[in-house]
């Protein structure tokens, strides 16, 4: 079988940071807010048209992706969404927020105008922190 | 127990459809495209803090929702989203989406400046499809 491959546009929005069981763990460079995107290993382009099982566990990843959000970043909120209408291919945002944040209440998608970047060494600390908190969950990215 | 009231906010902003088993399922009053939001019986503010087993059941619901509106309304995308930031009650939007419509390919949170008012008629006609299509699934609202 033809290896996965991620939709170009998503790469060059995001970091990769690792494998979960279901999907490839990302996360937008835009580093004002933390924002992760998971992309599940299928062809199906829409979230709600994978079948009950796999849209569940799919589900369950993005899930402890916001836990880390919730616990170790210190986010009240989550966003959630899978839209799909510049990049086809599913992908899922998981959006930490917080109401002094630089975008709030106004969702991200199409509203963030600012931007920030993450240092190298940001993105290996996040790294880590991610590594610890999923455990066996993710396997690193070593980009 | 108290009877479970739909946030205010949600209920200007929408019609009532009808009864889901696990949610009450609402119509955003802007015709402009299909734009259903589904409010499930709880007090978790988070779709991805809901336990596995109700959140898997919960999407379901917003799953043959989202059926409906490809089947029915000819919609090949649909956008899927849980936000809250303005309305804590937790409410999952599932919009029909178009590569013709009037705000693709934005999302339409935040982006979606043009306006419809649906007529009593379609409404009405909108709900005996529902009803037909979701069979015993769907109990209609009286409103």
């Amino acid at each position: 079988m033809a290896e996965f491959e991620i939709h170009a546009q998503l790469l060059l929005d995001t970091y990769r940071l690792g494998r979960m069981p279901l999907c490839h763990l990302l996360l937008h460079r835009n580093g004002v807010l933390p924002w992760f995107i998971l992309v599940p290993e299928t062809g199906v382009a829409d979230l709600l048209d994978l079948a009950g099982d796999l849209r569940a566990a799919v589900i369950g990843e993005a899930s402890r992706v916001a836990d880390f959000i919730k616990h170790e970043l210190a986010c009240p909120k989550i966003n959630f969404a899978a839209i799909g209408n510049v990049v086809p291919q599913l992908h899922l945002h998981v959006v930490g927020r917080k109401p002094d944040d630089v975008c709030w209440p106004a969702p991200v998608w199409g509203n963030l105008s600012a931007t920030r970047q993450y240092t190298a060494l940001e993105i290996g600390r996040l790294k880590e922190r991610l590594e610890r908190f999923l455990g066996g969950e993710l396997v690193l990215s070593r980009e």
